[in-house]
């Protein structure tokens, strides 16, 4: 994006509201730190873009050690891969005529691999792929105890990855089983020994379908809140953690898990009706609730009370503080990946001015 | 938006997923019905445009007999000018000096109102809209009940009315009061007490200003769930109701409001990994929750039990039902404004088939 002249150096207190601010320093630690973690390890790691729906940051992410990224969707893989990104997993299902096409579209100028749990769409992905004289890799996707997607571990995962390798235009690359309902457990101790418990299955399942003959090179699995644990157990060969790269303010409430919020939500007080009470230009239009209400940033006499479509209610412990209409304050998300879905720009921040804004490439890309 | 060849008349369900389908002739006679409703009311109607965020739409409510249009920020009033709307409320604060720069800029384009609460507030855009010689209506607002923004009915409402009138640039206009607390409220005959009880604070101010000589000619009040109600008291002139033109889920659980839920999600099943689960591509990315979890149109059989962020799991109540990947089910959001948010267009569809793509031409803009 152009600036408009005279924004780049600005401080952060000019800049209009809401905007999404992206503290540079606090990203590109939180890059270098998971990498650092990963040089120790036996999995790489490929983080999930969902998270940042940014090319650039990808690149960053790439360029720190990541073997390749993780979308949600084809959406964000067409930006991803538009963007110059080369190696993605497409961790999700691609169903109906429509997508099947743009895939096979996009294996042409990437390396793509893709989750499938289905007979009937590893059918209609073959064809596609075949028509097009074009190979995709593809990696069945089994339910590791999340109970969304996902065939079941041994027999069901082994018949699912023969049909693909019989299938022409496919390549059976492995597994992928996301313990995405281990990654919020509080408790470090516990979430370990639920995920050894967990991911047993998994990797039986990778031994039993090499008993029969069929490789698994890949076996991608983790969150951030188990990237570390996952990743280094044994065949587990990528981790396609994505939220460690911002830090949600979710992750602050669990044991073992480090990095410091990067996204924040700069609002402005437009009310102090009563002494006791401001209301600022932030609601449920520009930040989320579903992991529970944001945080006001370094204010613990703040406390956010409600978020309406447009408006935050913020209740102050001491009723003389000074916060009147014009005051500027940040707010930190409790889910920035469904909160950075409402805004088109990054803001980028370093020592307290804009240093760069980055469009949020893939926003609403859900197709 | 140019539509891609041969999209005009497709079947609903070729349609690519998650998709945003607008039911036209519901929407139409929503807006019918209420514009009916209205010629029995002395109050007039702006609808809230921040329902859905068009100006095509806007246009048909104006052509209904609405008597111009409401919107919660700037950003979305600049786009309703844009698309040729010349009347226009903002219901809201407007703070800080790049946004009263841009209100004094399209108050040159547009007959504007925008409502105060702060005496500061009021001195800014006096400064502001003198030094541009340009005319601002002004309206403060006056807390109901609701707590969020506003001053106090009686003499706080009357010094800030008078401290406008004095301020060159600006006009008194009237008041400004929503009872936001009430929409909600499930029974009829409790909402209609209620609503009595405290509006009755902002007629007495009515009342109270116009005895100290300032002449109160707008007072605008107002939701979906009150606005036959609140439409019918003395003073009202004009009621800012937005949601009955695609009728929320929500709205169904409320007694004595009319309308049928023209917007839903089309969505895909990607997933049947259980007889008794499956699981579609709409998540939280496309779909709110925040006022309850969507439900599947038409489909008592199907119960949507969570959302994550690109996925909707569903339990079917009869696991001998076929549902495959590739099929598709609609989704009634219960919140349509944070819903149609997410998204960039409308697909209205009228008898099963695609009529017209909108864009959402107000989408993210929360500045």
């Amino acid at each position: 994006m152009t600036l408009p002249a005279g924004l780049v150096g600005a401080p952060v207190e000019d800049l209009d509201t809401p905007a999404l601010l992206l503290d540079l320093d606090l990203m590109e630690q939180n890059i270098a730190t998971m990498a650092a973690a990963f040089r120790q390890l036996s999995a790489k790691l490929r983080p999930h873009a969902k998270t940042h729906k940014s090319p650039i940051i990808a690149h960053k992410q790439l360029a720190a050690g990541a073997i390749g990224i993780t979308c949600a969707k084809l959406g964000e893989a067409e930006v991803m891969v538009e963007g110059g990104i080369r190696d993605v997993l497409i961790a999700n299902q691609i169903v109906g005529a429509h997508k099947i096409r743009r895939l096979v579209s996009l294996a042409r100028h990437a390396d793509l691999l893709v989750a499938v749990d289905d007979a009937r769409n590893v059918e209609e992905l073959s064809q596609a792929a075949a028509a097009a004289h074009v190979s995709l890799r593809v990696l069945v996707e089994v339910d590791v105890g999340q109970h969304r997607c996902g065939v079941q571990p041994g027999e069901p995962a082994l018949a699912l990855a023969q049909h693909i390798e019989r299938a022409p235009g496919l390549t059976f690359a492995g597994l992928m089983g996301y313990e995405g309902h281990l990654v919020f457990v509080p408790s470090l101790e516990e979430r370990v020994r639920r995920v050894h418990a967990d991911m047993q299955a998994l990797i039986d399942t990778v031994a039993f379908i090499e008993a029969h003959g069929l490789p698994v090179q890949i076996v991608s699995a983790g969150g951030t809140g188990t990237a570390l644990i996952t990743g280094r157990l044994p065949r587990i060969s990528e981790i396609q953690a994505g939220s460690y790269v911002f830090m949600d303010g979710r992750y602050q409430t669990i044991e073992g898990v480090e990095g410091a919020c990067a996204l924040t939500l700069l609002t402005t007080v437009v009310s102090r009706p009563r002494p006791d009470r401001i209301v600022i230009d932030a609601g449920l239009k520009t930040i989320t609730c579903e992991f529970g209400l944001p945080r006001v940033k370094g204010r613990d006499d703040l406390e956010l009370v409600s978020l309406s479509e447009e408006h935050g209610t913020v209740r102050l412990r001491d009723a003389t503080v000074s916060l009147r209409p014009g005051d500027k304050l940040e707010l930190i998300p409790s889910h920035g990946d469904t909160t950075l879905n409402l805004h088109e720009y990054y803001y980028g921040v370093r020592g307290g001015r804009l240093e760069t804004v980055w469009p949020i490439a893939a926003r609403g890309k859900s197709r």
